[in-house]
């Protein structure tokens, strides 16, 4: 059964906002289907971070309504033979480079489906730096208004290049993983999900060798204190309550996170 | 007699542009409201930082139509038991934590009202660190499609956070004022009114010290001219002409101005 | 014959986002229109840099349905007595200040038409600093709901500012250009046309006395290497691959680019 669209179109780039480009992927979108309902999940991407726009990708698109299509461009390879996907996973319609960004979306979609995109008329009419403009935003335009399904973008396909979600490592006594992306207030965003956090009975978060606090929420601590908690998103995170956990610790994307079981503390003598 | 709502919602939050937590906010009230039309006021207010959101919101809310939807979302106690108020105020609808955000608002105008938010069911299921998504969205929703009006969202109420605004102080030969905020362009805006520089016939505008020119129009100066003027806020700023206030007299929030009578020169002798 | 107004409304300011001054705008739209489309081109035009919003302007508006009206807010000038222009051109609508931000729209469209806008019940109620607010806006909604021509704003009227637009130095041997802006990438972009480029059937790319090469596309060089390419706005930029030009040469605005004849080696003796 088809996705319906839903006439909305969010978009995910590393372009910034201090230049027009985000303005003029929209403008194509509405000469294409004006009644687009064009929502900016994030621009503020860092440049060719897929994998920052892959997590917030994951963590964001079923706040919308089904059938709503998620364009994500975070494109190193633009201008290069990579190939653009087209997917249907969980009720909604995406579009990315073939560049492991939907990696975690389709992970967690069981049944998702991709396509990959074959436009020959737009690619030849193409720019060779602005597939944003000149490919990406045509398609969604035809999405988003129903005029095309996923299916008829281009034939099925596997996406050739690995997701770039990290499993943390799992063992018996704990799981070690890593810190993802660092949000605007400064907290640091791990891959640790809720079910890691709650597999041991009394969890112990560790950074730099030191234990920090397991909260419920931000409430529980006082203002400047480090704590950790499972955040919105369903991963911990590790913030500073009322301040920057990445400034106050100075770590930033890819400080290894771990939780796991109390140890056992040696029988005093 | 009760507001009828314009369906065009507004955001003010300290949320940023560099995560997807806005677009996050869109996507739930779209869900819930299709036909909503949501307008960033601002997401750059420092993070908590209240009284810069207290003083753009009062200043910007009677731009839009009657019966728009104000959420702001400034909120370090996310997490804890502060209320949430629902308000009407000047013929628009606001939507703030309890933490003084509202009070700038409520005192302007006469006759507002206030509620305490009660959603057992939207609390029940809301996440511990962002009740912009779990929260403010749905309730926004509800208000701007007129399917709830603010007296249905909970029993009346006196906002129990005193107002973020801080009243100059006024004697009979000048006010003492502060500077409330630092806009984009380097400007220093004041809490001193038109109505208060406009009490002495020939007032004197002092910061640091330093008598600083008022004049109408920056085109009254040449560039680079420290003046001080009455702005579209209605309120004293400092500013450079075609310059940076701010960065010029290395001074921000709470640097002390006052506006008053000049002082008598001493006779000649 | 007149355009037909699309009803959609870019926005292109140096009021950044930090502050409501472009949700504000917004909001008088809306009052007066409330069917608008409005979308922002950008708002991180530096303070008063007009070159640059006239650049980005003239290598943006197509991408828009015609009849689009396009708001551009660079102005220096607010407060004095300059002259606020509407224009017609290649099938857009246009309002800015007369400061040379439409040179380069004027310059690349035959036929253009402007008015000098005569709006009396409007400036006579205008702040003296924000005309964002309380003239652009109201005009923007006139023309883009269609109940005003640009005829009717006011008479017709030649531009009394030299555009902003500079153009490259132009000899047998080689074209002089410059770097006009320097996009979120640190690409240094220059006034450099394809047309220029193609001028020569080897052409030479030269910047500080280095020879930058020339290539089609980012795919042809390596990550990190240094590249001229003729960009998705048609004209030459200077980009490192996966990288940031702009950092990497420490070089920006006004940094003169060259592009011509390759020399004919001396003879090996």
């Amino acid at each position: 059964m088809a996705t319906v669209a839903s006439g909305i179109i969010t978009l995910t780039t590393d372009f910034g906002l201090s230049d027009p480009f985000v303005g003029i992927v929209k403008g194509v979108i509405l000469g294409r289907f004006a009644e687009a309902r064009i929502i900016d999940l994030t621009h503020g991407i860092p440049p060719q971070a897929i994998a920052d726009a892959a997590f917030w990708l994951r963590g964001s698109f079923a706040s919308f309504p089904a059938g709503t299509v998620h364009v994500a461009v975070v494109d190193p390879g633009v201008g290069t033979e990579r190939v653009i996907l087209g997917a249907e996973a969980c009720g909604h319609l995406f579009l990315a480079p073939d560049n492991g960004l939907l990696g975690p979306v389709l992970e967690g979609c069981p049944g998702a489906r991709c396509v990959r995109v074959e436009a020959p008329e737009l690619l030849r009419a193409a720019s060779r730096t602005f597939h944003g403009r000149d490919v990406f935003a045509p398609l969604a335009a035809e999405l988003a208004s129903g005029r095309a399904r996923v299916d008829d973008l281009g034939p099925a396909y596997v996406p050739a290049t690995p997701s770039v979600s990290a499993a943390p490592l799992v063992t018996p006594d704990r799981a070690l993983g890593v810190v993802v992306t660092v949000d605007r207030f400064g907290n640091l965003i791990t891959n640790l999900s809720r079910v890691l956090v709650e597999r041991w009975p009394d969890p112990v978060v560790t950074l730099d060798g030191r234990e920090v606090p397991l909260v419920r929420t931000y409430g529980d601590a006082r203002p400047g204190e480090l704590v950790a908690l499972v955040d919105a998103f369903e991963v911990l995170e590790i913030a500073c309550v009322n301040g920057d956990a990445a400034a106050a610790l100075g770590r930033g994307r890819g400080t290894p996170v771990a939780v796991g079981a109390r140890p056992l503390r040696p029988r005093q003598s």
